[in-house]
């Protein structure tokens, strides 16, 4: 994995001194630098955007399936998980467009930064139109759910405490309820 | 405060269906959205940048002194606090162009995402170029210090727990020290 990530890396040009050039990114940081390669890794990992997403310097890609029974079209990435030493984690969502994600609720909540994209909220019986840079907080066992626009890739970060429950979907009566809401039920991707 | 608040947003245009507007922004939401002001505010804040930096509804803006002794042109806002029921805090900082956070370390943890403009972070002995959305972790005890480019506003998340302790900065003899470093030596604001 190290070796592979310093393979894609451009060599370091050592001049010597220890200036930082602003014209080139990390292009004259000193050789001394990488005395430690997992400190380096650890401590700094670039944005790494791709056609097909953002992505990040080492942080694997969960690839949900392309559909499934009650999502569609995400992926998730773990930016800070528990190694990071912090009671919580901050994830990295990003729903295709027309995608979504599962309806559900838990006891934990979700403190919710949206990256790119446009689309909408579900939150309890609220629906919001979201952009970037808006924030989202879940109160605990509020039924939720992210959709992308139909032309537009969502992301969002979503922040998460490293001890919780597992989520849990409408049960068939529940569903029927959420189906007939007067302002959530047309939208709900059960 | 909420009477403020609601008195800047647009009326809200009540179609009598709960359609969802594509083309303006919360326009059409249903007005029984509404039955529940403090829920709303708490659940949603929409991003709102100003030519002075990036705002949120309802964040406040902590302002720190335009020139101190250790730090120059920082501001905080804290977008998810303590109240959020999380474990973990999510605060933005914004340093203006030629500005820099105080060089510290402390216990605990930060992660750090980028969210906007470019400049450097001094981590450790380290020293990383830094631009939109890159990743950087900032271990216990390191010292550590953001700085903006000369001609950029460098704004940027710290994830950070609830239960912290105080920074420290450098003892004259420890500033001596870094000050002689020979990596970030020239780059330290102390």
């Amino acid at each position: 994995m190290d070796t592979l990530i310093l393979k894609k890396r451009k060599p370091w040009n050592y001049t010597g001194s220890p200036t930082v050039s602003s014209a080139g990114r990390h292009s004259s940081i000193p050789k001394t630098v990488m005395a430690s390669v997992q400190t380096l890794l650890a401590t700094f990992r670039r944005f790494q955007p791709t056609v097909e997403g953002f992505r990040w310097e080492t942080v694997p890609l969960k690839q949900y399936k392309p559909e499934g029974t009650h999502f569609r079209d995400i992926t998730r990435q773990v930016l800070f998980g528990p190694e990071s030493g912090l009671p919580a984690e901050l994830r990295y969502f990003e729903v295709a467009p027309g995608g979504y994600s599962t309806f559900e609720r838990h006891a934990h909540v979700h403190a919710v930064l949206i990256l790119r994209g446009r689309g909408r909220a579900i939150v309890g019986e609220q629906i919001f139109e979201i952009a970037p840079f808006d924030l989202i907080h879940i109160p605990a066992w509020t039924w939720h759910q992210f959709q992308a626009d139909k032309n537009e890739t969502l992301g969002f970060l979503c922040m998460v405490a490293v001890d919780r429950d597992r989520p849990t979907r409408p049960t068939p009566e529940e569903a029927q309820q959420l189906r007939r809401h007067p302002i959530i039920g047309p939208y709900v991707r059960l």
